[in-house]
């Protein structure tokens, strides 16, 4: 029972990623910083970085979704 | 105008992840593999990992989601 409202992104993101078949997003390992978190709720307005959004997302909605956290558990220096 | 419609991960991921007030994830850069993808849609069965199931999502609801690819773009041997 697919369903209109089902969808995450087509409303929700800036008119860039709207005009795209598929969002994919593609990062090299070895650029990332020591501590990122990515944006898994498709309103964040520095996507695909988490800004926040998801806490007032998750109040309006009743859902219950966050970031995917990235970090470097053992310091390298 | 908040909707109900909005809910992206309560009524789509096993009964442990419903359960959590937020579904936050994390990941130490250390132990990532040459190459990971990270699913954004909700509905992957290996959640966090994608495997594929944004492709149905879409197809289904007329939505443009995909995941978030890491990869080692340097081969480091
Ligand atoms: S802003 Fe989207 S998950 Fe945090
Ligand atoms: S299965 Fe969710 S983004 Fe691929």
């Amino acid at each position: 029972d697919a369903k209109k409202d089902d969808i995450i992104n087509k409303s929700q993101q800036k008119s860039q990623q709207k005009g795209q078949e598929k969002v994919v997003t593609e990062i090299d390992i070895e650029e990332l910083g020591d501590s990122e978190a990515f944006c898994r709720c498709w309103r964040s307005k520095k996507f695909p970085y988490c800004d926040g959004s998801h806490n007032n997302h998750n109040k309006e909605t009743g859902d219950n979704v966050g970031p995917l956290c990235l970090s470097k558990k053992s310091g390298s220096s």
